[in-house]
């Protein structure tokens, strides 16, 4: 079998003015480089596909540095040693690292993790075992701080923070209401998430039926989404009630501020008189330390059944741009990963 | 000498529409009434005078019920005991209650802080070891974190909450920097009150000069006013910055929200970006047995000269509207506190 030759990768080349399009984006075939001593080759086999993305592309300030014009997009990937120079990594071997949207890699072995050729079931580490499992667990237990009997209301309950959010939160004894888009998704979180009600933000009466599902208020609004769903919770959140915000994804295609009035100062002075605690964080950024009790935990109840989860696999590394609009539109149904390459 | 035999007090006669009137209020004379048996008369010698007050003239939804109309104004007060058939209390204590905007109260006793006969400096227990004192010692010390080396900002700098909160924060190794109305009160914050900076919200070019106040950016933004303080803030948050919510007093007067743009979304994105935590709070209702160690800890630095306060005292029960209308207006000079009788 002759050995592949080329390497495809897509990088940024334009910054998108609201939705992205498929011209931000150019496809470019290069050579694939051979390790020097040190050094190893990685060949991509998953791309995990989130919604922060989005912010990488545009040049607003924002919590990490954008993705230069002519640069590679940027991705959580799960990745096979080809051929290695470095004492630590040998052919075969699985890597969890930070490649992006490209078909092979070359690595100094820094900031990667080593998982062994052993590995069983490698997506989970992209999903309910990587960052966003991760970002749902300590958004959830360190800033949410849930006690039984308290309601959480989380929205994109099928994706793959909400889901492990309302899950946990139900290991803990909280009434749990989900949003998504959509009958099936919706479907799919009360039976078999096991959240007691989700609301389908598609619904005309939203609000009326997001409030008729909180009869008690709400004490945790796990924020990955903003817009029209904050708006529907503002109303109904109680005294003490916490707020940790991982995303706005609502606001990443947003090219102005809405009109107003401006309820900036509502905010403010509800977070007063409710006496709130909204706050924001980036998962490593804050968590680093906790990701292996993360893992053991997560493991635990991954394997037990208590936190079920989905993954949506698109196959082909060509079909990256339109995963990942159709990401930021919601038509994504669980995780949605890429599958670059046989394992 | 006759004794008095009648007591003025001030009812709320209707509820403002924005800033309040005097028609608002309407003096009453009323019987002194008798103690019964486990009851005691007590006659007030100082009112405190909040901005929160205005909150309670309202009836929209707030963290405290509204004064009904018809009811008298609520307030922190330093009494003296007049008669007493409880056995706890004795002609001449001073006491501590909550007895608002009259000139005598009947009580059973609950909720009163018993301070016996020989209280040296009364005023300072409804300001620089009260409620205020109270208010920016938790705020600061457990919402907002302060370590050495951080940028503090503070409103309202030379009044009653803030002048203490910068006085902390400069004790904890911090930049402090204030935001006062005025050349003279910024002058007392900086000489008297050793703030490394003080802003004269009055200037034409107040943000620029707040920035240039802050070339670190701002770590802690301690938040008793709102308006454009916050609005001048928000663009030098750091990363991490905390934002305990005490009052937003730039608001209490408003009769709707302001013009668009929505900035509700850019508040909500900032929290994100710069993992801020914002966090409301109500200083007896979430700190209350953490009261007698903020005691000590302030009488320890207010007789060491580490804390120093200053108080504006307005001689006269028939003032307390006017002075009240003054606060609101920033016209005041320190803690404003009423005297209504003699000690």
């Amino acid at each position: 079998m002759s050995q592949q030759q080329q390497s495809r990768r897509f990088v940024l080349a334009s910054r998108p003015h609201g939705e992205p399009q498929a011209e931000n984006f150019r496809l470019e075939t290069v050579d694939i480089p051979q390790p020097a001593v040190g050094q190893l080759l990685l060949r991509t086999v998953y791309l995990s596909l989130d919604p922060y993305m989005r912010g990488r592309m545009s040049d607003a300030p924002s919590y990490a540095p954008p993705v230069q014009l002519g640069q590679v997009m940027v991705g959580g990937t799960l990745s096979r040693v080809q051929s290695s120079q470095h004492p630590d990594f040998k052919p075969g071997d699985w890597v969890l690292g930070y490649d992006g949207w490209q078909e092979y890699a070359l690595s100094d072995g820094i900031g990667l993790r080593n998982l062994g050729d052993g590995l069983q079931h490698p997506t989970r580490l992209l999903g309910v075992l990587g960052m966003p499992g991760f970002t749902a667990y300590m958004g959830l237990l360190d800033i949410g701080q849930p006690q039984a009997g308290e309601t959480l209301v989380v929205a994109a309950a099928s994706g793959a923070v909400g889901s492990v959010v309302g899950q946990i939160a139900k290991l803990k004894g909280c009434h749990v209401v989900g949003v998504a888009g959509g009958k099936e998704k919706c479907r799919y979180v009360v039976e078999e998430l096991g959240f007691d009600a989700c609301i389908d933000h598609y619904s005309a009466d939203f609000a009326t039926q997001l409030a008729a599902a909180c009869p008690q208020g709400i004490d945790i609004y796990f924020e990955n989404v903003g817009g029209k769903v904050f708006d529907a919770v503002i109303p109904l959140l109680n005294t003490k009630a916490r707020i940790p915000i991982c995303g706005v994804i609502a606001q990443y295609n947003s090219t102005g501020l809405p009109d107003g009035p401006d309820r900036l100062p509502l905010l403010q002075g509800l977070i007063l008189r409710k006496r709130i605690k909204m706050q924001g964080f980036i998962i490593f950024d804050d968590y680093a330390p906790h990701f292996d009790q993360f893992l053991q935990q997560m493991s635990e109840w991954v394997d037990q059944g208590k936190i079920k989860f989905r993954e949506d696999v698109v196959e082909g590394f060509e079909n990256i741009p339109q995963a990942f609009f159709g990401l930021l539109q919601g038509k994504n149904f669980g995780k949605l990963i890429i599958r670059v390459a046989s394992e």
